[in-house]
């Protein structure tokens, strides 16, 4: 069924949302998923159709400084201060249609159900579709946001594009974005008129799907430390001629430590922490191992998560202590190499408990939940914009084309966010 | 120095000795190491230079059916029945040049020895120099051995060799050897004239080296069982998305499961088991895995050994309960995939006794210790011939050119031959 707006009005929302989802579908399907780059024309097209919508409802429409587009209805056209719903158009390649567009028409949804004359907002509130926050196309995250609030680093400013290998101000140039004061790290929007930043997002994992719940108040984005390559490193052998006693096995330290972390990760969550680790990428070395040899290395990833920065920091410690011990007790040694960090971002005590007051009047149940990945809300909280984010059950993870939403929930997730407003003060 | 036997005599043992492995490493010096293939020109060379060795210290040389040699002292030319010290001349590519080599030079010593009136023997010995011990050059081992005792399997027959491709029974036609018993499993050797086999061998681990002793006896060679590609199937997850309880890592698994092995080897080393274990190839998948995936599975080998048929079975059953535990708990799957095994073979206990006894009085200690490396000795054992080994420190592992033995423990080994063949009754 083509869906045509100028035909005539959609009256229901639902089917208004999944039309709008699947024109922009069809506008940027790759040979899998979709593709909508960031700082491209297929992002700038996207807008287009999203202005258009907007206006055939009798939204406001504006860009701003980065070309990212802004909507309101007309009565808040010139509100000193509002709230913010917020999320990016862009995708990364072949990904899904879900991961940042569905915040861009959560937010849509609630204006045009204002306007359509469905929903009372109790203050005033903006949309805001941004450009550029998946990181697959500069190599860096947030990048819309990150020029709103003045936060791009230089060396992101500077980085090139992993297609043309062009660097990104030379993107935001060609778009005709002026760059000058971005590239001095001055925000291009004056973030005192925001008084709260809300954000949409379908959950990248399975705990909505398996708690049977559509949606969830989120509670903080997690940050991280990571290591892209530990060497455990011990000393070759005769499978079958080393004596235990005599053995520096690397595999062994390896799966002691893993075994440890795992046991501790347990014990942090029975004490009501928040934590996720992961070792991603483990491996001995292919040009020396074999089934008879005791291995002199192994190396492997650890990315380690937590909404709270002390954790974080115990776990660092922890890690830290645990490899001594180990290296110690069987002969080993850890050459961690390089650790990168990201700051945790916490969402607004006062928008949380709102929120999840809200998802209890909407769905009979508040359930509240850390978000492993990243998002634009963590860098409006960290910029001290109160934030808050709603994730929205789907299946299959994200950044793939199997992202599974379905629209009931998305509308739940939708009708939280026109509650909220409805009875914000 | 060049040693020339023709112009005369070497008087100690041990410069003999010297100048035996000195000369063959010249002979079949490689880039690296040694390269002597089996059922090769090479070997038959070193065969031919032991040969007249052994005529020019008034030794007796036969071949047998198989184109090994025997050695002997005239007295014992026709005795009906005899011990035999036998191992083998071939190396692996670029390998070490005591593996195989010291005990055939051993045998020759005993034999020397007694030929010059240094020793006695109390009973007769033959010594043997076999061919094609090594598995690097058909892919499968102690052929020389399997031969003699009619234990060549129809695929070892027709294995095809590593560089050539040609099968190893046109190997052994062009050698001038008739291949039609082998090929049909018939001894090509009468064993019942053999009352006993025994065998020096270097060590391949640590063990002696660490406990500072210069020889041991073995009390039976490790047999093994060996996955060589497990797989552990998960889940695939974004890391930071996926909590703790909705997580099937299959690297956690692996590190459970290995954690346990090891904690169920030291325990049955603690109750006087005979038991080693590896896992030398691990690995998630290159395609696929990320620092922030989850990774769906991860690959690895096993290879389990121990000179006790009981405890590699306790092994095999532990193992499999333990993977059917963990995949339970942690909803995993272990592909397991084919195992292979190697029955372990037991030293004869009243050699291994008087073996012991033999070294007590030679050096003071009695050592022993089982052979994580497999040996021909196992292949007589197997056909039933009582069978003894000799181990002599060595350091950096065997197979390679950095094998390491000291002469002087090397003749604590020939010592304690030339004293059990003194003594024997």
């Amino acid at each position: 069924m083509k869906h045509n707006r100028t035909e005539g009005k959609i009256e229901s929302a639902s089917d208004l949302a999944a039309k709008m989802f699947d024109d922009i579908y069809q506008l940027s399907q790759d040979k899998a998923g979709v593709s909508r780059p960031a700082f491209s024309a297929m992002e700038s097209e996207t807008l287009d159709y999203l202005a258009a919508q907007a206006r055939a409802e009798g939204l406001c429409v504006s860009e701003d400084a980065g070309k990212n587009l802004w909507f309101c209805v007309p009565e808040h056209i010139d509100t000193p201060t509002y709230t913010v719903i917020g999320s990016h158009v862009d995708s990364v390649p072949m990904g899904g249609n879900y991961d940042g567009l569905a915040g861009v028409i959560a937010g849509l949804m609630v204006l045009i159900e204002a306007r359509r004359g469905h929903r009372h907002l109790n203050k005033a509130v903006k949309v805001l579709a941004m450009r550029g926050e998946e990181s697959a196309w500069f190599g860096a995250c947030y990048l819309g946001s990150k020029m709103l609030t003045g936060s791009l680093p230089e060396s992101e400013f500077n980085a090139a594009h992993k297609g043309d290998g062009r660097a990104l101000h030379s993107h935001l140039t060609e778009l005709g974005i002026d760059t000058a004061p971005i590239g001095a790290q001055k925000p291009i929007y004056d973030l005192s008129r925001i008084d709260a930043y809300l954000e949409l997002h379908i959950e990248q994992g399975p705990l909505l799907v398996e708690r049977n719940l559509p949606a969830a108040v989120v509670t903080g984005i997690r940050g991280n430390f990571r290591y892209r390559d530990i060497h455990c490193i011990g000393q070759a052998g005769h499978s079958g001629a080393v004596p235990r006693a005599y053995r520096h096995d690397p595999v062994l330290a390896f799966a002691e430590l893993m075994h440890r972390l795992d046991s501790t990760w347990q014990h942090l969550l029975n004490t009501g922490k928040d934590l996720v680790l992961t070792s991603g990428v483990v491996g001995t070395d292919p040009n020396s191992h074999a089934i008879s040899r005791i291995p002199d290395e192994i190396s492997f990833s650890l990315d380690v998560r937590s909404q709270d920065a002390d954790t974080l920091e115990q776990m660092r410690d922890y890690l830290k202590d645990e490899m001594n011990d180990i290296a110690r007790s069987r002969g080993v040694t850890f050459d961690a190499g390089a650790q990168v960090s990201v700051a945790p971002a916490l969402m607004d005590a006062t928008v949380v408990k709102d929120l999840a007051q809200v998802m209890d009047q909407v769905t009979g149940e508040a359930f509240k939940m850390a978000s492993g990945g990243g998002h634009d809300a963590a860098v409006f909280a960290q910029a001290g914009v109160p934030s808050g984010m709603i994730f929205v059950r789907n299946r299959n993870g994200s950044h793939n084309p199997d992202e599974a939403m379905d629209i009931a929930d998305f509308m739940v997730g939708v009708d939280i966010l026109s509650t909220y407003m409805e009875t914000a003060s």
